[in-house]
Parts: structure tokens; C-alpha cells; sequence
């Protein structure tokens, strides 16, 4: 039952390559975030550390320390930037949890009362939107 | 719409200073994890730390440093002690993200493919079942 080897062909890792166009929100030596093209909410977006994993299970525990205060800081951007009533971390190991793609990654999803999230229905969200919603969370985070 | 301030009657802050039990599976000098009451699986545990705050968005980024290793270390053993695929991780700021205890936690719940999770019913597990699962789970970590 251990964890299954990291596969650097993921798409997170195109991402980080620069092979594959991203929202891109943030970035330091060790983390980077950017928007989740399939929100499930406005503001959804992804906190990724630099360092392959495939998930937390199998994670330097010294990269989890140096993550979580990013989350922390796109968590509160994003609630900003869209006068969010909350935030919703999520962290998914292994597909029986959730997880479709194999490169440690940590939600922040902005919550508003009265309003479920979104399923994943596996619809990409229009590029204008998700790129006017990354201005905003950039706004937040200046 | 800045976080409310850390309110030290919540019921985790009980558990932290021993007036309520839980079911403990690890303490550190900055970390306790226990048994969720209400499982929404067999093995949900929650991790909190013991430096007081609301939830994530006003934590102070050096406890989230030290907590998340350990979030990594009982997810481990979660998965092993229960054989699980999977594992969740969930953590909700504010009652419009999910919110219910007004201490900063982070869920681990084990994830079992065609097993859908409980919702949270409201209902407290059986203690006995409760203290079998922390058994398995204090096995792995040993």
C-alpha cells in the first residue's frame, strides 16, 4: 500500500516547466500558485509546491512547511478578492480520495453562504474569466 | 470581513487543556491529534494545534510550519491502519466553508474506493468504536 513513484509528465510539472500556459498567482523559489481551470467555485485556485510528489503521503516534510504559509496567503487573497464569507482547503491523496493529478497540490476554494460548490464536471471554465479572476486575486495579494 | 477573534471556549480548546476527553493518538510539544467524534469514515482523525487560533486564514504561518509534517505523519498511519486507497484532507475556515468548531483543524480521513463518506450526521460514534480505531491508528505510528 505505499504510495506509487512520482511521474514528472504530469501536467503540474508541464505547468511548472513552463510547457503549459497557466493563471499563474504566485510565485517563490519553492512554491507556486495559480487559478484551477475547472473552478469549482470563482477564486478556486491551486497552491503547488516545486518539488515533485506525487501527493502528501510521499512529501519532504520540510516542502510541507514551506507550503502551508503560501496556502495561508493565497487563502486569505482569495477570500479578499472576492468578498468570500469563507475558504475551503482540500487535499486529495490517491483517486479513491479525489486526486486526477499526480503532483502535490492543495485547493483554496473561496465559499459564499448559500451557494453549494460547483461538481467537478470536468468543464474548462472560459480563459477571460479565469484571467480576470486572477487579477483580482493579485490584487489581493499586493 | 477580517477573521473574528479566537474565542478560547471552543470545545478543542477543552480537549487541549484535558476538561473534555477525546480519543489521542499523538502530542508533540506543538501539536495533538485525536479521534473525530463524528466520522465521516472509519479512522477520521483531526489534527490542531495548540497555539490558539480561529482557523487558517489568522494562524500564525510558524505553527502552520510545524503542524503540517504532522498532518503528513497521521495520514500515513491512517492509511496504513485501515488499508485505505486514499486519504482526504479537509479544512474549513468560517461556518459558510463548513466551519463548526472555531479552533484551527485539519481533517484526515481515510478513503475506501466505491465507499462513498458519511455525511456529518450529527452523530456521535460509539466510544468503543471510536477507541478500536485509535488503537489501529496508534499501532501504525508506533
Amino acid at each position: 500500500m505505499s504510495t506509487p513513484a512520482y511521474d514528472p509528465s504530469n501536467i503540474f510539472a508541464k505547468i511548472l516547466k513552463g510547457e503549459i500556459p497557466s493563471h499563474k498567482l504566485y510565485e517563490d523559489d519553492d512554491t507556486v500558485a495559480f487559478m484551477d481551470v475547472m473552478p469549482q467555485a470563482p477564486g478556486h485556485l491551486l497552491v503547488i509546491p516545486k518539488q515533485g510528489s506525487r501527493n502528501l503521503l510521499d512529501a519532504d516534510p520540510a516542502v510541507l512547511s514551506k507550503l502551508m504559509p503560501v496556502v495561508q496567503k493565497l487563502a486569505n487573497a482569495a477570500k479578499t478578492a472576492f468578498a468570500a464569507d469563507g475558504v475551503f482547503i482540500a487535499q486529495f491523496n490517491e483517486p479513491a480520495a479525489g486526486q486526477t493529478v499526480f503532483h502535490l497540490h492543495f485547493h483554496v476554494i473561496p465559499r459564499h453562504e448559500g451557494q453549494p460548490l460547483k461538481p467537478h464536471s470536468g468543464q474548462m471554465e472560459d480563459q477571460a474569466v479565469l484571467a480576470a479572476n486572477a487579477d483580482k486575486i493579485r490584487a489581493a495579494l499586493a
